[in-house]
């Protein structure tokens, strides 16, 4: 019996939740029986035998679960074999996620999280944590949602060493170009329509700029290309500069213009690039894109939906069978 | 310590070799140590402990192996784990390939191959020989190449079901196709120019009629949709009869022609389709894709190359890895 804490139940810990329901039979089938110890969010708990059924639909109506033992709490005393992080992404300091990683590798507890933060911040240090505790940590929905990266190069690369890296990583950012590709309109219109639409946030700046790509390329980077880079090692320009005549300009010589993440022998680098039309970085829409260059089997190219409810429990529930299969 | 006897020392099984020796190192690694015990090729074989440097020096200088054993008499007789299989392909009745993989699983030896005669002719069949036996049979190699397709599934798409599939599996029509687009060549045109260029074979049927493709989407979908589907359940039309007017009017409505093979609840097809010009699956050259239509992560897309005697390597030490990895 797997024992499972799951800590941040926001649209991803949702997401989650709602898989491990719909999907029980085969997953105990294709892992082993498990059962939830406990559900968190920011503002409280569900412990004991929880019925998620239930958690889910208490935090609908409420907006939040009930009071109970915090997560650190949960975190620190409970008897479960793994932490589901979902907690909100912060790349400043990787807070409150690192914490908690940090305190269940020391008791020798897996971790599967979604959250970029901790893995941007101290990335080496939650390797060798969970190394010298002979757990483990997975972060495959860190990094391009539903889009195989992390395993894809594990498992379906194995034997092939990754020269560089090179990929659109960034939904919002592509919505917003090709959308300027298209119909020739500034970025600020574009970026207003995407807003309405809940393409893009409120406040931008952590698409628009850059920041959230340069997180996945760091932590991509580290996992792929065996780095300890940090994200101020990252050089990054964002997409606001972008106007309708550059493109006009790109368009004429057969190419479209993309944020682009690369990571290889100059370093780290998140700024936007000319992309030849037919090229398989030349996206359309939300989607996500990386190329893999490797020394046997050429360049791999995956694309899939990188962010999404669902898409997002994709991963992370890849990341269970991979941690428990039978 | 891993006993391998390679069968089949044209171009795969040399480049298997040469990955083998350069590799050595990291594998051993990775894998456990292991030696070669027999190489055999339709003529000819090495048996004992094999020096492949040495035995890949007289493949090149006489065009064959020295008189010795036949594969036959290696799977039957030798002390051996691992059969790497890399024949030649015959989908008609899928031999010599057939009956070497059915020995080898019999004896309980695990078996890779990069062969697609026998999976098209007996998918089910060697699957059942495998389980019973308490050993496996690895295929990846046998569909598109370097291009990861079923692993990919198995192991970063793992607790996905996978709805259907829809891929450009065969490298010789897609480059003609590409060109035929670009050049406004018509199709015979185009094509004595990829035999030129050894794209294409001298008889192009097995290509250019659909077959290839056929045969690489009858493993899929066993595969990956659990059918039981043979060459004959196949709808499969080739590319010989589409015109450069075919093009042109595609073209202007931004579509491009492209040889698909899809599979899915209208069963299994391989024909020339419009694709949007934008479409991922709208490749140039001699790429193959798949794009993979999933219940939680919406649909994948990955694309390589298709061929090629590191790439395919690429593939089986990647099963290899999958098999032994400690």
């Amino acid at each position: 019996m797997i024992k499972i804490a799951i800590v941040g139940f926001g649209t991803v810990g949702q997401g989650v939740a709602e898989v491990l329901i719909e999907k029980k039979d085969y997953l105990e089938r294709v892992v082993d029986k498990y059962k939830i110890v406990a559900v968190a969010d920011s503002r409280g708990s569900i412990t004991g035998d929880v019925d998620l059924f239930e958690a889910l639909e208490i935090k609908r109506r409420r907006g939040k679960l009930p009071a109970g033992l915090s997560a650190e709490e949960i975190i620190e005393n409970l008897d479960f074999d793994l932490l589901i992080e979902t907690t909100i992404t912060n790349v400043e300091d990787g807070e409150p996620g690192l914490t908690y990683i940090k305190k269940a590798l020391n008791r020798g507890i897996n971790v599967i999280t979604s959250n970029k933060g901790p893995l941007v911040v101290a990335y080496r240090d939650l390797m060798r944590i969970a190394e010298k505790n002979d757990c483990r940590l997975l972060f495959e929905a860190t990094v391009g949602g539903a889009m195989p990266v992390i395993k894809l190069v594990d498992k379906c690369l194995a034997g092939n060493r990754i020269i560089g890296i090179k990929g659109i990583l960034n939904g919002t950012c592509n919505y917003i170009l090709s959308r300027m590709e298209k119909e020739k309109m500034p970025f600020n219109q574009v970026l207003a329509e995407a807003q309405e639409l809940k393409i893009a946030e409120a406040d931008p700046s952590y698409d628009v700029d850059g920041i959230d790509a340069a997180s996945k390329l760091v932590i991509i980077a580290n996992a792929l290309l065996d780095l300890d880079a940090k994200l101020s090692d990252v050089e990054v320009t964002g997409i606001r500069e972008i106007t309708p005549e550059a493109f006009e300009v790109a368009m004429e010589k057969g190419y479209t213009i993309r944020l682009v993440a690369e990571a290889g022998n100059e370093g780290l680098k998140v700024s936007p690039r000319l992309i030849p039309i037919h090229h398989p970085l030349s996206l359309q829409g939300t989607l996500n894109a990386l190329q893999i260059k490797t020394d046997l089997a050429g360049d791999i190219v995956v694309m899939g939906k990188g962010a999404g409810k669902r898409e997002t429990a994709s991963a992370i529930i890849s990341d269970f069978i991979d941690l428990y299969r039978n």
